[in-house]
């Protein structure tokens, strides 16, 4: 007999891996089942980036309503085919995937700027939607969720933010805020290092593919950067999904987080009921919530997913 | 240019990268450095199991404070070759590797037992340390170090509990609570699933080679089980430290969680001061203290870690 652990599950991405096992019950695929058409909205084509790898697609969803410069500088440089012929050029464990192009690519290095503002929180704003997670947080006074991204927020500063969960994307930098031209993107494979949060600009979430970048061998250079141009993995083409023919996108919709079935979700994973579970958490990291994304024309009850 | 993100930087299980690079000052390389001998403690021979796989070779410490019987249980097993001949079955994205004897497999299954005492939870003891992380934390009234290990408490229950953190490791179980026996064993591969807690047997943590087993390919069957037999990792062997010749062994030390240079590293780490941080979080997750473990023969100043 095998034995199970953690008969549910989700993906960090929401995408679907499996059915669970008939034996436990299943709340959440059953919420998903039941939801409306009306809890889902598709994904916006302008704020896709399909990031194509000899194993398969990387899609990122950017999140313009945080960080609206830096999202328009990296749809210039998707656009412009800065990131055709780029790299995975680091992977450290627990930590990030980085990609670039080569230091000696100087070519296409003079395509991006030298710097870019700054957008590590930006202040509230009453046109962003906030769904508040009532359960206290290690690092912000108030966490939640916004357009289907995770956020935090500290009122008393009137600031808000997209945090560092496992798959957020952001724009890598030196040391002055402003160095981060949107040419070097990592995204998050390891337990959330909230640390950065504020110290840099997140510009989205993958949310399909992240298990393509979270298996690439770790580098052996400083930072998890691999030493050999070998071990660097090439990126074929990264594209917004509104600039590919509709028969090559994938037409992903994500559950609405304003919608009243991610808040019965919210609570279903709190307060795991399945015959496996002894002892309800009650409670729930922001960053453990799955923001389900599905395929529209696929079945749609095997989108719940297992975690 | 190459744009860092957080230029300081240590691995889940602590065991060196590399040096970051010089520009930016490195508080816990110098704490590091700067640590008399006393603040490290060597690993228990008996305490440690060695999973050799083909890419090399997983070290994980027991924790027989907070799971005796299971501890015991699980040598056992090692000590029989029970795990000699297992495989890596599973491999769930931003979740859990577990590795088993197969199903088929009926004269080795016959070696473990039906069934193992829950060890979800343990009276608070006196007689095991503990420092407390003084920050909140979405799962328990307190968090902290113990011995080498993150653990909660609940002083109101009076009950302490190893937590789910990146390398934990853990004793599979199918719906009832006893029916983990040892013979299954998964570790943490992705952001902290912490509704685990108090759940499953934790009996260790991998404290040397996590990023062997977290580049492992994800598994397409429920819940991340490889449907191929193909895909499954060989296990070469487990065995016991105490039981491998010294010319085997990878003498490692842990940086005592009850020294003071552990003390100033929560600190530290908890407000970076290095350049890079225009943000100081002021407060650090449990999962993301960094737990130094080091190679006893190597040059120490190679033990500080970047993450």
């Amino acid at each position: 007999m095998i034995r199970w652990i953690a008969v549910i599950a989700m993906t960090a991405t929401g995408v679907a891996i499996a059915e669970p096992p008939q034996r436990s019950p299943v709340p959440m695929t059953d919420l998903l089942k039941a939801s409306p058409a009306s809890d889902w909205r598709a994904l916006e084509p302008e704020n896709v980036m399909y990031v194509d790898l000899p194993a398969g697609r990387v899609v990122i969803e950017l999140a313009p309503g945080y960080a609206p410069v830096n999202v328009a500088a990296v749809r210039a440089l998707v656009r412009a085919g800065y990131f055709d012929g780029s790299f995975v050029v680091r992977a450290q464990d627990n930590y990030v995937v980085q990609w670039a192009r080569l230091e000696e690519d100087e070519r296409a290095k003079a395509m991006a700027g030298k710097t870019l503002k700054a957008e590590f929180a930006r202040p509230i704003d009453s046109r962003l939607s906030f769904m508040r997670l009532g359960y206290p947080d290690t690092y912000a006074p108030e966490v939640g969720f916004s357009a289907g991204f995770r956020v935090a927020r500290d009122p008393k500063r009137h600031r808000t933010w997209l945090v560092h969960c496992y798959g957020s994307v952001g724009v890598g930098r030196d040391n002055a805020a402003d160095s981060g031209n949107g040419s070097e993107l990592y995204a998050v494979i390891g337990h959330s290092p909230r640390t950065l949060d504020r110290n840099v600009t997140i510009v989205g979430r993958v949310v399909q593919g992240i298990e393509l970048l979270s298996i690439m061998p770790r580098g052996t250079g400083t930072l998890g950067f691999y030493e050999k141009p070998s071990e660097r993995i090439p990126i074929r083409s990264v594209r917004m999904m509104a600039d590919v023919p509709s028969g090559e996108r994938i037409d992903l919709e994500a559950l609405s987080t304003e919608s009243a079935t991610f808040k019965a979700l919210v609570e279903s994973r709190a307060n795991r009921r399945e015959e496996w579970f002894k002892e309800r958490a009650g409670r729930i990291d922001v960053c453990n919530v799955p923001l389900p994304v599905r395929v529209k024309s696929q079945d749609r009850g095997a989108t719940a997913n297992a975690r």
